[in-house]
C-alpha cells in the first residue's frame, strides 16, 4: 500500500476520500485553490498545497500544478475524485508516467470509454445491452446519413462522440430536421470536444436512468455492486438518486449487472466505475460510463455495506478485492439528496457565507459535507454543499427517514434547493417510484401553470 | 396510533423520539425548562411549552408541570426519555390516571425493578443468572448478617434496595468491616432513598459490564436484541460503549438473552428496557434493569437495523411486534463515544456557549446530537452534547472509522472530553477489547503517575 495520497479534488468528495485514505492509514495531502484557503478538507489534510488562483482551469483542473505538489509533498499515489481531471486519460497518464499510482482505471481504459461511439463497440462485445444506432461515426454522405437515421426510426438522438453527461446531444423528430441537425451538432462537437464525430441512436422518450456500480481490481476481478436509479433530473443534472433502483425484474437487473462485471474484465478496468443505462419497457440501454467514482455512491455503499472509495484505493495499489460476488447484497433502501447553493427560482449557483448550517441526524442518517457554519461557498465550483443520506430496511421506511431529516436541516447564508427536495418527496410520482428522467422537469413546469 | 406525543425530556434523546414521532406521523409536543427556550428540541417541535425555571426539580422533574402541558396541548401520550422522571413509577401511574398514553412498561413493573431486591427475585424466578447472595434484605440481627456475608465468600458487596446506576453501595473485604459499612450503607440510604433496606452480595473484582436489550409489546411478545459492552466507566458513568459485546460465546449470549425476553414476558413487560449484568470468568449476573430506552440504545440499531425508539412508541400504542426473534441478526459491529461538555482534568461540566461544533460524518458514521454552534450547554442537567456513533462490518473497520471520525471533530467554546475518548481508542487493552469495568480509571490513574 502506498504511504500517501494526494487528493486532486476540493468539496465533500475530498473529504470523503480523506476518510478513507485514513481508514487505511495514509498520508492525506491535500490541494487547494486560494479560494479554498479556509476550506475543511485543507484543514483536515495532514499536508496542504495552494496549486493556484480560484479559477478551476488554472488549480483543479491544472494537471502541471497538481504533478508539481505530488512531487513537493512526496506523494505517492493521486486520487482524481469526481468532475475536474477524474475522466482525463492524459492526466492518468501524466501521473503514471511521473511514479505516482492514479487511483483509478488506466489510461486506455478512460480513453475507450471518454470516446462515446469507442465505448458502445466495446459494451456491444462485453454483450452490454446497447441503445439501438449503429457502433460508428455518422458518415458524411447526406443519403447514408438518411438511410441510418431511418432504419433505426425517429425519434432518433444525434450525440457527439467526445461528449457525455448530457452535453453535445440534439434530438431529430423526423427526417425534414436531420441534415441540419447534424450540421448543428457537428459544429459545437469541433469547439467543444475538439470532435467532429457524431453517431445516432434511437431517441427513448420516457426512459428511465438506471446504472449499474463496479468495482475492479488488478488481478482481473470485476464485481457489480447493484442498481440506482437517478432518473430525477434537471437539465441533465441529478437531483436525487436512489438504491436500488425500485421495481425492475431482479434476475434481469443481476444479468446486466454480470455483463457489466464481464465488460470490466475485456477492458483491464481497475478501480470504481459506473455503467449508465436508459431503461424504457423493461430494456436496458448502455449510454456512457463513467470511469470514477460518482457523487451518489452512498447510497450504494448503505444498501451493499461495501465501502467503494476504500476499496477503490485498496485495488489502486494492487490489493485484490476479498469480496465475492456471491456475499454481495443488497439490503434495504437508500436515497441521496444533493443539498446545492442554488437559487430556488433560477437554480443559479448562489454563492456566499454559510451562518447557519443545522444538519440532520439519528438512525439511518449519513450527511457527507465540507460545510461548516462560517464557511464560504466559492462562486468558481459546483454548487453542491451537502449530501443528505438515508437508509431504511424498506424503501418506505428510508423515504420516511428522509423527510424528517430534510425537515431538520436549516441552512442559512446561502439560498439552496431545500424546498425543491420536499416537493420532490410530496410527489405522488415519486413516492410510487419508477419515474422517467422528464418527471421532475414536468414537475416544475407543472408549478408553473396557473 | 396516537396523534400527539409529549416528549418529557431535552437534549439528544429529546431529539431521538422526535425523530422517531414524526416518522410515524405523530405530531411532537416539547416541553423546556426556561434555560432551554432557544434548545434544538424546542425549535424543532410541532408545539412547546415552557414548563417551569431552570431548575430540573421545577421543570423536567416535576409531574405535576408536564401534566398540565400535556392538557394544555392535547397530547394523547408521553415519552419520559431516559433520566428524569422515566424510571418513575407514580409518574408513569398518573399519565395513566389522567388518560396519557406512557411510552415505557406498566408501573407495576418500574416498580418491581427499581426495588433491586423485588428485581432480583423476579430474575430468579425467571432464570435470569444473579450474583450470589440471598433474594432478601439483610437482617438488623448483626450475628445473621455475618452468617449470610461468609456464606457468600469476602470480598461483598452492600447495596440499598432502592438504589442503582452505582449509588448506595459500599464494598467489603473483610468480616471486620462488615457491620460498620452495614450501618453506614443503611442511614445513607433511608436518606437518599427513603429505602433503609441493605441487601448483600458476592463481589466480582474484575468484572465487565454486559448489557441485553429488550423490546416487548402489549400481546405477550418479547425479543433481546444483542448485546452491549458498557465497561468503560468512570464513576459508574459509562464513556465508551459497543455492540456487540466482544469475545463472549454466542451461544452463552443467546441463553441469557432468551431469559430475559422470558422475564419481559413474565413481568409483563412493554416497550424498550436493558438487563445490565456483571460478566466474569465466562459467567453472567444480573445487576439491574433499566425500565426505558438507553442513552446507548444506537449501537444495538446499527447493528441489528431496529429502531429501538419507533419500536418503543408502536408498542406503548398497542401494535403488536411484527419482528420474529430469529430474524434478528446482530451484524457488524458498533461503538458510541459519549462527547461530553466537561473539564478534560477534573471531569466537572463545562457550560458554556459553543462556538464551533463541526461533526464528522461519511461511511457508517451517525451522530446524534441536539447542539449546534451558538448552542448554549445549560449548567442545570447532564453535560452530554453528543454521541458520536461509528458502524463497520468489523470491530477493527468500526474503530478506524470512529478514530477517524473523532479526529475530525472540532467543539469550541467548551471543554469536552474528546482527547479522552483519543487516548480510550489508542489503548492496547481497549483495542484487544474486553476490558473490565476498572479499565479506564487504571488508565486514567496510570498517567498520573510519573
Amino acid at each position: 500500500m502506498f504511504r500517501s495520497l494526494l487528493i486532486a479534488n476540493r468539496g465533500e468528495i475530498a473529504l470523503r476520500i480523506q476518510r478513507a485514505a485514513r481508514s487505511l492509514g495514509i498520508e492525506t495531502i491535500a490541494v487547494h485553490s486560494e479560494a479554498d484557503r479556509e476550506a475543511r478538507h485543507v484543514a483536515l489534510a495532514d499536508k496542504a498545497v495552494c496549486i493556484g488562483p480560484a479559477s478551476a482551469a488554472r488549480s483543479y483542473l491544472d494537471p502541471a500544478a497538481i504533478l508539481l505538489a505530488a512531487e513537493a509533498t512526496g506523494a505517492e499515489a493521486v486520487h482524481p475524485g469526481y468532475g475536474f481531471l477524474s475522466e482525463n486519460a492524459d492526466f492518468a497518464q501524466a501521473c503514471e508516467t511521473a511514479g505516482l499510482v492514479f487511483v483509478g482505471p488506466p489510461p486506455q481504459a478512460i480513453r475507450v470509454m471518454g470516446d462515446k461511439v469507442a465505448a458502445k463497440c466495446a459494451m456491444r462485445r462485453a454483450g452490454v445491452p446497447c441503445v439501438p444506432g449503429p457502433d460508428e461515426g455518422l458518415p458524411d454522405d447526406p443519403d447514408a446519413v438518411r438511410r441510418v437515421a431511418a432504419e433505426i426510426g425517429y425519434p432518433v438522438i444525434l450525440k457527439a462522440a467526445g461528449g457525455g453527461g448530457g452535453r453535445g446531444m440534439r434530438v431529430v423528430d423526423a427526417e425534414a430536421g436531420l441534415l441540419d441537425a447534424l450540421a448543428l451538432t457537428r459544429e459545437e462537437a469541433r469547439r467543444a470536444f475538439n470532435n467532429p464525430e457524431i453517431y445516432v441512436e434511437k431517441f427513448l422518450t420516457r426512459p428511465r436512468h438506471v446504472e449499474i456500480q463496479v468495482l475492479a481490481d488488478r488481478h482481473g476481478k470485476a464485481l457489480w455492486l447493484g442498481s440506482r436509479d437517478c432518473s430525477l433530473q434537471r437539465r441533465h443534472q441529478k437531483v436525487l438518486e436512489e438504491a436500488p433502483a425500485p421495481g425492475l425484474d431482479h434476475a434481469l437487473v443481476a444479468e446486466v449487472g454480470a455483463r457489466c462485471a464481464e465488460a470490466c474484465r475485456q477492458l483491464g478496468y481497475v478501480g470504481a466505475g459506473t455503467f449508465e443505462f436508459l431503461y424504457e419497457d423493461g430494456v436496458f440501454s448502455f449510454i456512457e460510463m463513467n470511469t470514477r467514482v460518482q457523487v451518489e455512491h452512498p447510497i450504494t455503499e448503505e444498501t451493499t455495506g461495501i465501502d467503494i472509495v476504500r476499496e477503490g484505493i485498496r485495488v489502486a495499489a494492487g490489493l485484490p478485492l476479498t469480496i465475492r460476488q456471491e456475499e454481495i447484497v443488497s439490503r434495504g433502501h437508500a436515497f441521496e439528496c444533493r443539498i446545492n447553493a442554488e437559487d430556488p427560482e433560477s437554480f443559479q449557483p448562489s454563492p456566499g457565507t454559510i451562518t447557519r448550517f443545522d444538519m440532520p441526524g439519528g438512525p439511518g442518517i449519513r450527511v457527507d459535507t465540507h460545510m461548516v457554519p462560517g464557511a464560504r461557498v466559492p462562486p468558481h465550483y459546483d454548487s453542491l454543499i451537502a449530501k443528505i443520506i438515508a437508509y431504511g430496511p424498506t424503501r418506505e421506511e428510508a423515504l420516511v427517514r428522509l423527510r424528517v431529516a430534510l425537515s431538520e436541516a436549516r441552512i442559512e447564508g446561502v439560498s439552496t434547493n431545500l424546498a425543491l427536495h420536499a416537493r420532490i418527496l410530496a410527489d405522488p410520482g415519486f413516492i410510487a417510484g419508477g419515474v422517467d428522467i422528464h418527471h421532475l422537469e414536468r414537475l416544475l413546469k407543472g408549478a408553473d401553470q396557473p
